[in-house]
């Protein structure tokens, strides 16, 4: 990705939600908040008002910390959870895992016990699996059990789930971390409060940039005891950013009427869209149950070629010539419909 | 300061350059950049040319970095010249070694060798004195050299210092990064293109943020040989931001029509008549040369505490009764004139 | 095992090769240099000798390092080959996985990028499907492959097995690490001299310590390059003995009239005449070729609990009813005909 | 160091207590060890009973862990007090800063607050001043102060210095880690229980290589809850050896009779009657009180180069003519005798 070349024309993006450029309502909240001198590094009162909404919303006992990243605050969330000799057990497929160039090792030094988990998602029995060697000095300790909702599969957890999940784990002594990069999207499609998820898992993150927003990601800790390193540890993993007012402000438009949500339903919307029009379409598989806002499919290799010609996404696992496409809340039912008909098209050739 | 509390209203602030909001110029780059989809991650036009113009104007032979903030800025830059054994020496006054919560021993795992700095410059003799055990197992090995350009203080090196030191270097086979959060108050200082600065060094930071930006700082690698690691060390640091484009809009808009230039230049004509101005008032004393956009001074007890009623800003040492003001692309000369009136006023109850 | 209650009466062990004592001519080499006083940390005469000599063995062109253990010697060997972003592919199996307490993650920082390995090799194949991502910044980036031999499963790769994995390598970019705990059974077993198994690697531990030492591990370095590092990072990584004459003196015992080889044949021979005295036991099957001197075999779990009331041994998988019997240098021929006939009798119950 | 020629013939070395070799009885019992099978990692009868001894003469309420060096102790035993973002208060001539090659930083990823302080003593005033921050996230938060007993220089903490530190400690909220790799000759000085020194502090380590050991260190934990992560992090700090009986033997020989005071009593003597013929010859000056096994001594540059002809021992300081003479259980009254007839001759010159 690194080396990819600039695309000087694209039509819609498919690529990811974070092509998608930044929500208006957003981008008003972070010009009304440019008005004069703030307080940096977070004593502003856009900071103060999103987080204090945000706990609330989760009904944490802890606090809420803004970072610029989701990387940063995976690893500043699943560090405030283990000790020096600790494992986690995460999905193979996990972001930790595969997409943020070794921070967990590097940054927190943990090692990650990665299961292969079918469409992303962790049980109790997979958990179990990785659970040897507890008590034995000679073993990274199994501490943390790290989720992601929804998975990088475009699925989502179920409250029962997640319930179950937790009840193994508080069972076992494990603590709950979620990665919640794209927890609206789960949210919106499970149809609850965002309190009703929270309350099975001890640290999450809350993903604001692959939902409109420019560039803010926020880290919410359920226990107030699980709060106290955690200034310290997001300024020393350089996370705390100087006008944090911009960060706030965005936070605090996304919460404003539910943006966050009527975001993701959107983003949904239109996967959804086109899930329902792959299935009149020869030659395609969805290979993952559509539960947020993304979708996996099966097609032949020269079709991905002669769509890559005009449309931007990934190819996911190039042998098994499955791509993923992704909507956010910028996609319009046309762009769906359009996409749609060039994949019929080149499936029809 | 992660407890203080939020000031309902606050006059002109003299707490730091990153009290300021963002210049307007950059406010419009950020909206212009948000039109359609963007490939994440860097990838995207706006980026490109920003860091192509850095990259020219600094004379690199490398490439530049955008990051969210000054400690992965940092953490980063100093990583690309450091083994594993080595150690770095700085001032005591660093940020590195005094403002990023340990970051550089917990991300990096270097030693910092912290010299006690006149004015918060290292001089060859200085460095010199912290050179001992090389070639020696029992010792972390003295491998770079980190200055700070302006420095904490305030103070500015001068080309004739930075020659002398990289001279030294070159000769004992150390490495220089720079600091340069605030490198366009330097720059303007010294009146210089940034080209006749940057030869002196391997690594150095370009701060946006404190000179008019909503967060950007980009990372400039003189020498191609450091800049292979860079893309993935990005990213493991966690300073890898999806939506870059919008750090590429804001480094953009500095660099057009020398906005980075006359922002850190009218910083530092307001520092100046503020040390200009202090000049009259007893029992206020300049502490540090005045060359950038800091006045470090030293007044009564009592006049700091009548001041803080109406003003922000940080006392630097509580001890020695010394207070830190900054000015910003910001101040008005009417802010500076208000503000002396007051300081005169206090001093003459 | 921490927690192990000690056994107050103990039958020869097959619990491990590291449960034997000091062989008597290493035993006489520690007592004979306890002779006056000797510059410490390694300028001594008696580390000298040893160190050359295993270099002259190996045919290195780099240096040899001694190390009080064998998780030392691997974080140490593994590190000299590690960029900061780098990834190690190892089997699932390897010791530096499941046995070091994540050591290479905590101390390295590293990602082990573990495979499932049947007998507990690696193949250019296995190596080949942890490849994904290189070049692309979001991964850590696989740059070297950590062997072990002889396996943690008693098996040993062939030197063709070898050279096809290094040929692999070289054509892939990758650097070789060799964790030799126990390299000389796996010499013994090949019949080679160690400088036809060294070519093919870059940097390897020799272990002493299972093959009739104190404690005494030696790190050899092929390529004088990756030596250069060497002393410091042993220093850092605390595996810097002072006295380190007495691991000298152990390893030059070791190299003396091939006591390493001796020793590592008896092992494997005691081995093999297990698994042949086990073929004729019904109910007993052996799981592994038995190439070193470990026997893995599958037997019902009461015969286990009723050998495990005279025996030490460990059940290296519960589930799958699968012991581990290890034999050493000290191991008679009697203690296996004496365990094979309790093997036999508990069967025939 | 690591370069440093092997003297062919070396009287007497005054170079480090570890110059000297294994004390006999020390070295019996080592013998006395090798007899048949032992459990490995600890769980033998030999740690078993010196472990317990230690506890039980130290009045400790965690546990003891044996350990192969030094540095090893101190980064275990520091690790067991901090948080991630804490910093370490020691003496600028700590062992922990100077002659372990960063590994606290590197390790433990934490701070090393560095005072100057005469005689290689803190003080609470010291300690003070290393205080600031606390409570702000922009620093690493001081948590542990670290004191060395004997110091680097020979000198040693009275009861009453270290009632004061622990109590201005408990006052603020810091813990206490003691290095004690010279602890022995501390105790010897001061002639005092050790519990009477221990409850002073968190967790200390006891030093054996440097007083007639082959190489043990043991890591006392004065309170339960800060062992539960030791057994964890002495294996992922590649600090537990698996024929530990054989470290277990070492301790349990220094325990039997006093051992462990009477060489260190021996050794004290012997320093003392160097200084003692010290004070006659002109042209030498002891720096330091003599609290210990070791005096540093200022004379002459041609004086030091004329003695190094004979002699081993290393020069302290090359620009203040300083340096460093130790004494070791091994050390003659003659070779005392000699040494000072020979420095004598030299100064007569």
């Amino acid at each position: 990705m690194s080396t990819a070349a600039i695309p000087s024309t694209l039509r819609k993006s498919f690529g990811s939600d974070n092509h998608a450029g930044v929500h208006p309502a957003i981008m008003k909240a972070i010009i009304d908040a440019n008005s004069g001198d703030a307080v940096a590094y977070g004593a502003d009162m856009w900071t103060e008002q999103a987080t204090g909404e945000l706990k609330r919303l989760a009904g944490a006992g802890g606090e809420v910390y803004l970072v610029p990243n989701g990387s940063g605050a995976n690893v500043l969330g699943l560090g405030l959870l283990l000790e020096r000799y600790a494992a986690v057990i995460c999905a193979q497929s996990a972001h930790i895992n595969t997409d943020e160039c070794g921070a967990a090792e590097r940054i927190l030094g943990t090692k990650l016990l990665a299961v292969p988990a079918p469409d992303g998602k962790l049980t109790p029995e997979l958990i179990e699996s990785r659970l040897a060697g507890r008590g034995d000095e000679h073993f990274a300790q199994p501490s943390v059990v790290a989720l992601t909702q929804s998975t990088e599969y475009g699925t989502s957890y179920s409250l029962a789930e997640l319930a179950d999940i937790r009840e193994f784990c508080t069972a076992q002594g494990l603590k709950v971390y979620l990665d919640g990069a794209r927890l609206a999207n789960a949210v919106a499609y499970l149809g609850c409060p965002l309190a009703d998820l929270a309350r099975y898992v001890d640290v999450f993150s809350f993903g604001g940039t692959k939902n409109g927003a420019m560039g803010v990601e926020a880290l919410v800790v359920m226990h107030e005891a699980e709060s106290v390193s955690a200034p310290y540890l997001r300024k020393q993993h350089m996370q705390l950013v100087s006008k944090m007012r911009f960060l706030g402000a965005q936070l605090s438009a996304l919460l404003t009427d539910d943006l966050w949500l009527r975001n993701a339903a959107h983003a949904n919307a239109m996967a959804a869209r086109l899930a329902d029009g792959l299935a009149g379409i020869p030659g395609v598989q969805i290979v993952y149950p559509v539960q947020s806002d993304a979708v996996f499919a099966r097609l032949a290799q020269d079709h991905i070629a002669a769509l890559k010609k005009d449309w931007m996404f990934h190819v996911w696992d190039e042998q098994a010539s499955v791509v993923r496409w992704m909507t956010s809340y910028e996609t319009q039912e046309s762009d769906i419909d359009e996409f749609l008909a060039d994949i019929a098209a080149t499936g029809a050739v």
